[in-house]
């Protein structure tokens, strides 16, 4: 065991994912019990690193947070120390305003920092490793994108709101004889949309992985009309794309700041779908409600167990690592090598080949 | 007890509603069990009632419907047997066919017909007690803006998914210093936004019934972050409406043939909202989510007291009217009277009142 | 308006029920916001009452607690200032020091005491009002069997969780040719077991209004038989009374202090149904399940209206009241009156009716 | 690909658990869509099989099964083919009838046969291997104590319903400064408790794996008491036995037929800590409420991959072999290994260790 740590700073950066405050808590509990250490937390992520704003993490703070979403310690999105755009003349410059984090870091004797992020908040991470500073990261991502760990915390609630809503949306679809289209998160990756399309009983799922032709997602409309169902469920993730042809929506979706805004492609493939196949369709996109609320038993534990196994980094010294889970198991990677590579759905892999089996459509 | 009853029909239109299977095996079971007749259905709403599309209902049709959503008869939108369009050299032109209709009721040999749905389908219910077919209704809106009767079924379903999805907005909102707008029914009345709005722990509501002045609710959103709250939850009915000036969004929904589809008045609010108080800003839409899936043990008790009710009025001989609720005792009302009345939210009534105590906000 | 109100008092006494936090949250809101004035609470209930135990509830006390179930006011069971007990020579005896609280109340410069609970903390609530001290009651029982007020708050969600649990059991009940018997709460009143049963989907219900006959519900369950259903439901209620001879397990539970960790009359009802019937039967008891936990939508925002109602009744100065609701309106009952009344199933009420009508069995 | 299987046949045996009705639809599906075969199934588990009672399985039968609860093809407890108690001149004795299951097997022109169940079942899927029947096994325990096999299905959604039952405990506890005991399913192994111990918040954890010290448990009570945490959440898993000494509750376990009738150690925890810490305490069985009900989106994932799988098992022609899930991989291991082979929670291991970071006691 590492001598010498005597506090540890918290800091989640980038967009809501249930299972944070699961991973503060953990992290929290296991430095003051099991290593009798003071814990902090910036807050507002980066912006709180930048202005020194730091709160006491101690059994207290951290009561009763098991279940909400959210995190405590806040965040910001897509503030980049390294990156800091200013206002010049009118122009937008940027500068790098790092130093002030280190400074910071040492000023409030904070040992170790333990930073709770996506690609984006990682990519600081590592740089922040690089100047010395002793930094571990969890990985953060309800997309389920990131390589190196099989699954992240958050997805799990992501996909269980999701299949609910089909659930739901199933009972409308066969009484009214109607096409359903599901718009879920997965502008990259489509895990979202392939594990809830599989456990909401699906008859097509589009995947970014997968570029679909419209006209073979409504064959497969029309082979469930052949055998008596006037009705199908198509889930879509937002960065789905078309085969060729009519790029426009997907290229309003590349770029949109925030597509969940826009209410997208699932209208498309809705409208598409009522076209060609004759039936009403209509389309629903979940947004936010992926991204809040309290996470599952399993989001909770899987949060809890990368937490602690956070803290247990910091102890044995190894520093600039990711904690990642594979199989059962508790590992990490290095911080150098992960930033940047993403976990795409397989479009031969088990899990596309299982929805094959059982019928569902992709399109191609 | 009426007698010479033999056989009852029953009919679902509209809209799908948390409820209408409950509905549908109270009245096959009470008609069964407690008065020994026959129970059949016609199947996609009025359109059955035009093709003769007729299947029995006896207990093994209906075993197990109770909590599934939809409607095991399907439904038809729009279908009016009084005024059934046809292309005739190139233009649309309207014929009353619904003699076609009484023919196949009394060919089936169907001594009283239950008709269950909405406004739309209840006129057609009363034009057909007008021509002397025994019909009684069952009142069906998700939005709880029917008249003469306190409480509709498949409302309080909708409140709770509404709430549900405000709960789980509430943390994002928090994390990330956000407003959060959520979009629910309601075009004409505002009751979902209200109850889900005072349910959700919402800063504002904006309902039709009193339209807003978005200065007003970005006054409020001001007020919580002088009190140190960074963030606030919107909710909108789909039918709010600002005070004046900016119409177009407005005309947009009352133009269109589904609004849900639109996208509509939330992604304003949000969008004028930011730009007031400088806030991210985002809408949530929650669309079909709230009419779909299994009902709330409110709702499944509600309809299984309309569904045996019906049947009563059947055999006390009292036709050509609505089953309604008043307290906590079943009532009825007569379609003539209750056609096109509707009932809104009264912006001096206590639930509004309530809310206001408690510092929510309408934007008036 | 009554003048000279400045600082109100709240306390919450009894057993756990959904919507005691947005009670609390609700009046505190209320009086700050609508009148302008402080608001403190008892903690621990009575038990506070008699140490001076205070807290501040301002608006960052009552942040945040609308969907969280319990108290942040915590309570005390069975503290009664009135018939306090001590041991005094290896003897109980009882004193009155309910002075204790009437000098605490002023001392504290409290001008009203809102009290939420039940028949017994009520009771206290209006002998602490025939001493002078400006009381208003909020009922508050789980079992819906309060006389003057349609329905309580807290009985929605218990009903809520029972029908949840009855869905899972239908399944058990059903791949496994089984009874399956669920015992919910309702000592001396069967509205839970009524409304769950009927929004479950029970074959049986048995409640203390109707007792019953063992051999009347297993004919029930041979009829199903005959028509092809191996399988049955029987929700009981805890108080559920056989008609006559075997009073054991009665007797057993009006002798018990905590009925629920007996484990009580489903366990009975099961094993003579599987004597009698020769299928497998299983019990379960709910328990506390149904006490705790968020509240429905439906039951957060009656909360909120009688803790509202109950401050708006404060300014009325209109006293020694209990807050009520009638049909969809806010009102009040004297304490006087209302106390020691109940409210039970009718069984020829329409709610029973309505359960028989579709061919539950009482066992009557 | 194996040639000549044109029948498959599908069996579910022993306990109701989420998920079944999911392997069975996958498998259905694989067998027709995949491989164009046909597939019908034995009702009654090995009951059906004796019988020669078989249902088809097509399209239709499968439709709509996904999300529910149970085996639509039902199921026995404890018939064994190759034991069969007969009972002869008032002695019970027994008789290998598996002779009978070959020869329906044969008769019905089924060409290989799946079999869902836990180590009972397949015990008896081994026997019938052995005998050349073509048999795949698909392992079903909600326990989750299954050598070879990562995870089992049904055993996250028995995880949700315990950690929602934890949530709701837990506002109980804490308002009423009460210890709350869950008693969980897990005879043999506290997978269960631990994990919705670990995600509901719990404060001790009692698992057959650890036997515990009840002094020790309320020695973490009285360590919260002492921070100001008047309450305490303890899981107790229905296996659950204590270190030595007082044995009787244990002993009553073992003998039952069915222990959660019995109402077991979860009630003797409560009575010796409330004696020990002298705060109330109760006891809540969850019992069969695990067991039931639509599984989860996890749950529905996993099964669906087992039934798709093992069909793949069967066109591989590799026989006598149970699917298994290893890290994200589906795999398969030989039925003659893995009967009688259990998991256990590992008291060293990375899970108790993680619980016992954040402090949670497992009374040893």
């Amino acid at each position: 065991m590492v001598k010498g740590i005597k506090k540890i700073a918290l800091l989640t950066g980038g967009g809501d994912c249930p299972g944070l405050n699961a991973v503060i808590r953990a992290a929290t509990k296991t430095a003051i019990i099991k290593y009798g250490v003071e814990v902090v937390g910036f807050v507002n992520g980066y912006k709180g690193l930048y202005n020194g704003n730091i709160m006491n993490l101690d059994m207290d703070a951290i009561s009763g947070i098991l279940p909400r979403g959210g995190t405590i310690l806040y965040t910001s999105n897509k503030t980049n120390l390294f990156r800091m755009p200013f206002k010049e003349n009118g122009e937008t410059i940027y500068k790098d305003l790092s130093d002030v984090g280190v400074k910071n870091i040492k000023e409030a004797g904070i040992d170790a920092l333990i930073i709770i992020g996506g690609d984006g908040t990682l990519t600081s991470a590592r740089d922040f490793a690089r100047k010395g500073v002793k930094v571990i990261g969890v990985p953060k991502t309800i997309d389920n994108d990131l390589a190196y760990t099989d699954i992240t915390f958050g997805f799990d609630t992501a996909v269980s709101v999701a299949t609910d809503a089909i659930d739901r949306l199933h009972t409308t679809a066969e009484s009214h004889h109607r096409i359903m289209c599901l718009e879920v998160m997965g502008r990259y990756a489509g895990w979202i949309a392939l594990e809830a399309g599989l456990a909401g009983g699906a008859d097509a799922i589009l995947i970014p992985e997968i570029p679909y032709d419209i006209n073979k997602v409504a064959a497969k409309i029309q082979e469930r009309r052949a055998a008596g169902k006037d009705f199908s469920i198509i889930v879509v993730a937002e960065g789905a794309k078309p085969l060729s042809g009519d790029m426009v929506v997907q290229k309003l979706i590349e770029d949109s700041p925030d597509p969940v805004r826009l209410g997208g492609i699932a209208n498309k493939v809705a409208a598409d779908l009522e076209e060609i196949v004759g039936l009403e369709s209509r389309a629903t996109i979940l947004g936010h409600l992926q991204r809040g609320g309290t996470p599952t038993s399993y989001d909770r534990n899987l949060s809890t167990r990368y937490g602690k196994a956070a803290v247990d980094l910091v102890f044995s010294g190894k520093f600039a690592e990711m904690v990642t889970l594979k199989g059962n198991t508790m590992s990490s990677a290095s911080l150098e090598e992960v930033i940047g590579k993403s976990k795409n759905v397989d479009p031969e892999g088990e899990m596309v080949n299982t929805a094959k089996s059982i019928g569902i459509a992709f399109g191609d």
